[in-house]
């Protein structure tokens, strides 16, 4: 392999910066994948699974990115001309639309706009008018605008109603709070690579009993991310149906012990204080932060580029000259907005650094940025 | 992660032995995966693919396993009703057959005895039966019975109709020849973790020009799995749809360096003369091989079980005493056969001390099953 510039410090939504713990486990030999030993470590990474997502519901690890047990939640419950509502303010709920189309469900789209919330009472209202809404999706953070849907108060009007909730955790799970079993949801999903810190390449997906039921009734519409045969291999050998990726499961089940060692709660707050950081900083430098106040997310910050800043040469200079990658918009807010995440291991120094450098790079495109890291700073001793 | 026994040495049909030189990479910081270094990256590793597959087709990576591509292959070729040849001998025959019907295809299996290989002339007669066969669909390397396919006979035959030549070479590319191009395979796949000795959990998949323009055609079935959005992708900016595994894709290139590295032609006629080592070993302990004479595999090796020996007794002693894992028999051949792997990295020593091994196991468990490793010992010599 090519030698490359493995040290810049990842300030994007994902992947994040893996912790050394976890990169040394991935660097042991391959054990067999049908081996009690590997047995014994898919049980205990799902266990630590469930009690990250906060569920008792069956859990499974799936090899493929987070994009897959999406696909996978849909085409197991989804007929063709199903009735679905897709919660959509930004790209990755529109993510779970395209999916549903593929489908061919009967796909209602519930729009705001990127950096808004999702509004429950606007829920209730289709609900209500739409009695055979057989899914209800939504994405807890909006890692594409840096926004924050309320799921759980969403989950509290759904769990009336007969339709299965569906919601994606994949930039919030290990980092802001999700109470799968609480909240009501029925079908949850995530990736590995955004705030529980593993290397990119495995999702998980939890499934409700009710969410069973409906699954069995569902036409198999997908071989490899059949839940069927994962629910089948699961309950007869506690395996995966098709061989599982070995080394990043060591990688997954090393990076939820660090989680569940630092402690949900305690994980939440970090995040809530270097994102109340983040906003404060970004704030004192005289940006406009992208997501409405009431929407916006504990594990990215998205801000409004100053008028005449080229997105390419600010981001640039801060991974060139400053070695700290951070992200640029998706779609229509290509070149408009920068997103900095600060997830999964993030820590103080990281944002701290990162607000310094982001002052740096504006002064040197001529724009006076100054005050970020005093904020920043204030913020955290509060 | 609790502390495994990851030593023992995998004479499984894969995963493999993972060469130290790949371990070391995969324990590598994670980089952006939408960065310029991990484009040329996947760019580069695409290219070391294109090499080994020996195609000029455009050939893609894709986060999952082996069964991942293989639906692929089929979700984006194959519609309700079409016909489908499926030629099984095997699992992995089979699973094509499997995917076929969830597709709802018109599928025709052409069966014949696992351990045995298809025939091309009875290829041609269904051919000629039936004009408006769509895709032929094979698997090179039968892992679950040891025997392999005719796949450059059967490609000549198949290169004069319509159909779709569909080859799964996910237990034989890097080990046993395979040409794309020459054989004239329209839908290639593979997977890392057999003869390429990466870990598992990353897939590849060419594509000929005239498979293209049928998965043009072809509904939608799959969002994670759609060959559209890889191409897109691909054309637009050498990416992968969506969030790949970063650190298996160091992993995959530094293995396909290896691989090009000891050059094909070279690690083909290693893998023939570990198999041809292990076969005689095998027989002079007095073990008849599992697959016929003409069809049997270079890369895994089945024998049967002599009279009254009992599988998990005898894979138990070998990996328990001996830190050796080797294969038990699939579905109907479960305790009657057990397969060695010797593909990948695979060295000499490696059969050797597995081939003593067995005696030792076969000689606690009563039976005299001296001489296999010198009548191996005497084949390598030739």
């Amino acid at each position: 392999m090519k030698q490359m510039d493995t040290e810049k410090l990842l300030m994007i939504p994902g992947p994040t910066v893996v912790p050394t713990r976890v990169l040394n486990v991935m660097a042991l030999p391959i054990i067999g994948h049908r081996t009690k030993d590997f047995g014994e470590l898919t049980e205990d990474t799902v266990d630590k699974m469930k009690q990250v997502f906060q569920t008792k519901n069956e859990s499974y690890i799936v090899t493929g990115s987070g994009t897959a047990v999406m696909d996978m939640a849909i085409a197991n419950t989804v007929d063709k001309g199903d009735k679905v509502l897709n919660i959509v303010n930004g790209a990755f709920g529109d993510r779970f639309y395209k999916i549903s189309s593929v489908y061919k469900a009967d796909a209602i789209k519930l729009e705001n706009e990127w950096g808004d919330l999702a509004d429950p009472n606007a829920v209730k209202e289709i609900l209500d008018e739409n009695e055979d809404i057989k899914a209800v999706t939504i994405v807890h953070n909006e890692t594409s605008s840096g926004a924050k849907n309320p799921i759980e108060e969403i989950g509290n009007v759904v769990k009336d109603y007969n339709a299965l909730y569906i919601v994606d955790t994949i930039s919030s799970l290990g980092g802001d709070y999700v109470h799968v079993d609480k909240f009501n949801i029925d079908i949850c999903v995530t990736g590995s690579q955004k705030c529980i810190a593993a290397p990119p390449g495995l999702s998980a997906i939890s499934v409700s009993e009710k969410a069973f039921e409906v699954v069995n009734k569902t036409e198999t519409k997908s071989f490899y991310l059949d839940l069927k045969a994962y629910k089948k291999s699961w309950d007869k050998n506690k395996e995966t149906p098709y061989t599982p990726s070995v080394s990043l499961t060591y990688g997954l089940n090393e990076a939820l012990e660090m989680v569940l060692e630092e402690g949900l709660e305690k994980r939440f707050e970090r995040h809530e204080k270097l994102a109340k950081a983040t906003r404060a900083g970004l704030e004192a430098m005289g940006m406009e932060l992208f997501a409405k106040e009431k929407a916006r997310s504990v594990t990215v910050t998205s801000a409004k580029y100053p008028e005449g800043v080229d997105d390419k040469k600010f981001r640039g200079l801060l991974a060139e000259k400053y070695n700290i990658r951070v992200a640029g918009g998706q779609a229509d807010l290509t070149g408009k907005i920068f997103r900095v995440g600060h997830m999964g291991s993030a820590k103080e120094y990281h944002v701290l650094g990162t607000l310094a450098a982001i002052e740096l790079a504006f002064e040197e495109l001529g724009i006076n940025a100054d005050g970020g890291v005093s904020a920043a700073k204030e913020m955290l001793l509060k």
